[in-house]
């Protein structure tokens, strides 16, 4: 019999004094995300436990009153993954930030899912490792929420997305109950995969309460940066195709369009661009990043580009930040939807030429940065007020459909979450997208995580 | 309503005319594989479909009649995953061996699951990659085997595992329907995993009918191959401990006991063991392989140690070959059940000389080669007769708890399948148990895929 609405707010406050809050003031940034999307208003309460016990005893009352579920990190999610309306819990883990074990011999960091990326890579540094996943929102995401959502970044094409840097995870059900899912050895195979099956899980299969990383030694060597500038788009996609058919493998490879470039030149009050109609940032590590850079050079140079190399740090710091600074560029012209579809990597120009054709047709801007060593573009919908237009919904959903038919998928990186249910069923199957649905509900008979998100 | 045996024969013979086989002669194979477990009988009929759409007949003729059947790659498992009986419908994948594609521009090929890794890696070759999963049985398992045992190897501490290589797979259900789990592209994050959870599968949650794999550059520099020879295996696993905290990456690094070096001495007829208590493989390559050798050399220098360094193709090839002979040579020696724990890196010498404490209790002898690199430990017993003895069950089990007290795994690439059934709960819990035997009832509601293995 579920209790009213009243008394699991009681419930929780009884069984977990010092970790609650219901002050609208204080629970409306959970309304929302870095997606734009926001919810139908306040959630019923929020809880920061401080412990694993403490996150299955919101579990517990959760399950017994039927209440649903919404698990958050950061709230840096651009898929609406984390956004909490009402008669929801907000289950937050930013009280969990903790490193737990720093172990060389075994490669391997255990930490609470609250810790930052950042702050986590800040400590493990002095312990001559990294844990690779990189997303853009670093300093500002938690390492639950990087688990949660699979998340990739610049490096990810040489050194792994998250999937790859995770041992094993600690992960509390709907009900309470706590398993743990992979191994803390290197190899494992015992039985299914259900490690890999909650990366990228969204929230909607448990909550994530541990967890075991895999780590690897700082990068030897000098990083060498090259930027290089191109009068066509097609040419510097061509070069960066070259790039890894040659079987290079830069740390960071990332082309950026005319669209964005001029926003930068606004953005700096500056001519960041040299005129040019795409930008190539290729970065190389390791210990054989010298030659792979000379390579990278010559590959690149062709008529119509313009190369720079260089080991300076603060020359190679202005070459990055062309790219870091896209999306702030973009900001400051208007609202902007990020999207995020992958491609095989031989169809990245057809995919760039495609975008063009939806801005013409849709009369929209499109700006597009993309993961070039892996196929990920981000064709980001820039436009004014706070809703997006109906239109750009349109010119999205061509956008998606076209990553579909190149044999692509609807995101490389940012997940399902609110934004992308629509379209899911059309990348899946039918059969998939069923089986998929039994799965969560395996894992979450009661369908209170997270409900509504991805399915 | 179930049909009696007969008709299923029937049907599947007028179905897919040429591509069956009942006779008792041609089908004995089937009751074995490389486990030296052997089922109680000949099944009914082996089926060897030639495309998807004669592996979809198979799977739906099995499910209209209930009928179970047992998948099969080349059948080299060493846990009793593709042991066929009484009843049951063997599914060999033998005959689907092509390669589909192979693309340089997205480092991919696409391939049946018949093909051997082995064969596949002689294609890549010529375009400049190669596919890293590389089990001692490379020459004699296929892709699709590896992909169902989610298969390791000598390299995939540096390489990594089969999980790591593989994006995307087509995956025939129990009851005929195909799906496409994965992506063609290196990122993608829509949904649940599912192909992470097929890779390992064994066979139980469906037939992989074509896999999409990634691929990496052939690594270039000149591999360096270091031997060194120890008094004592304490120094061994040391000197191994101490590499990885160094911060290095070898491509190999594996760890060879007494038992084991004393067999080799017999199998060569000479001092391949140089007296020595343990051996350490150590090798080297990619473009830093010399520095990376030198300073693995000082790390291995000690008193009680000798350490050789060799770029020569043959020399190298002489210390390899001590470790590639390691189970040739106890084969000589008599029966052998080889294990397969792993252990976090820092547990290795724990897990060495507790395996000795366990030789001496129960009077047995058990050798033991390590994946140093990864904590893999092959602790292989070495017994006369055919069937294993009991007294060498209760040895073994005694392992495995070793393993889990170790915080580490029952298998680290060998799998589960028939053999560790019995301890699969133990390291697994009551619950992850439980959600697994669902997961599976998803996939597979009828049972009809390798049932009784694994759980
Ligand atoms: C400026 C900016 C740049 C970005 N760049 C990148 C990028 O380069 N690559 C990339 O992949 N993403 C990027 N993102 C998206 C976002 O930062 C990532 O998805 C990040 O992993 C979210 O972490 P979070 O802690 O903010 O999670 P939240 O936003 O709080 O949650 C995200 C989802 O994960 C779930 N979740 C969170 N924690 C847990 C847990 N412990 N257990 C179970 N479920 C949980 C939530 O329910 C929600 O569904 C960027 C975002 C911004 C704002
Ligand atoms: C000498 C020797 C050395 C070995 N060295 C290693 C090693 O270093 N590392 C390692 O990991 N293993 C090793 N093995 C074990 C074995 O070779 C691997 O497990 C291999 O991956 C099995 O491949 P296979 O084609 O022989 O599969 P099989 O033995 O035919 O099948 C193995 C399992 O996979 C399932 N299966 C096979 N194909 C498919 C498919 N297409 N779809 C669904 N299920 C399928 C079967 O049902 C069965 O459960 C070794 C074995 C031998 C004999």
């Amino acid at each position: 019999m579920p209790l009213p609405t009243d008394d699991v707010v009681t419930a929780l406050t009884e069984a977990l004094p010092g970790r609650v809050e219901s002050e609208a003031t204080n629970i409306a940034e959970f309304t929302v995300d870095r997606s734009g999307h926001e919810s139908a208003g306040l959630p019923l309460i929020a809880v920061y436990p401080e412990s694993i016990e403490e996150v299955q005893t919101v579990c517990r009352i959760a399950s017994e009153t039927n209440t649903p579920i919404v698990t958050r990190g950061a709230g840096t999610g651009l898929a609406g993954g984390a956004v909490a309306g009402p008669g929801e819990i907000v289950l937050s883990l930013m009280r969990m930030n903790r490193i737990l074990k720093i172990s060389q011999d075994n490669r391997l960091a255990v930490v609470q899912p609250g810790i930052l990326n950042g702050a986590l890579n800040a400590a493990l540094q002095e312990h001559g490792m990294w844990w690779a996943p990189d997303p853009a929102s670093k300093d500002i995401s938690t390492v639950g929420g990087n688990v949660a959502m699979n998340a990739g970044g610049l490096l990810c094409a040489k050194y792994g997305v998250t999937r790859e840097a995770v041992l094993a995870l600690k992960v509390v059900l709907g009900d309470g109950r706590l398993i743990e899912v992979g191994h803390r050895t290197v190899k494992g195979v015992t039985g299914y995969d259900l490690c890999a099956l909650m990366i990228g899980s969204e929230g909607t299969l448990g909550v994530i309460v541990e967890c075991t990383l895999k780590l690897q030694p700082l990068v030897v060597g000098e990083t060498v940066t090259l930027g290089a500038y191109f009068e066509r788009l097609e040419d510097a996609a061509a070069g960066a195709a070259a790039i890894t058919r040659d079987g290079l493998v830069p740390a960071i490879m990332e082309l950026v369009d005319l669209r964005t470039l001029e926003a930068l030149d606004d953005f700096f009050g500056e001519s960041i661009s040299r005129g040019s109609d795409a930008y190539l940032l290729v970065q190389c590590d390791g210990p054989d990043s010298h030659a792979t850079a000379a390579r990278v050079a010559e590959l690149l140079t062709m008529p119509g580009s313009i190369v720079e190399t260089t080991t300076d740090p603060v020359e190679s710091a202005r070459l990055v930040n062309i790219r870091r600074n896209a999306f702030p560029a973009l900001e400051a012209k208007g609202t902007l939807l990020i999207e995020d579809i992958a491609v095989p990597r031989d169809q990245t120009v057809a995919a760039f030429s495609a975008i063009r054709e939806i801005e013409a047709k849709y009369d929209v801007i499109i700006a597009t940065s993309c993961h070039a060593g892996d196929g990920n573009l981000h064709p980001t919908f820039v436009f004014q007020g706070e809703e997006v237009p109906v239109h750009i919904w349109e010119a999205a959903s061509e956008v998606f459909a076209l990553a579909l038919k190149l044999g692509g998928t609807l995101s490389g990186e940012h997940g399902i979450g609110l934004l992308k249910r629509r379209w899911l069923k059309d990348e899946l199957g039918q059969d998939q997208f069923d089986l998929q649905r039994q799965i969560k509900a395996v894992f979450d008979p009661q369908g209170l995580l997270n409900p509504g998100k991805v399915f």
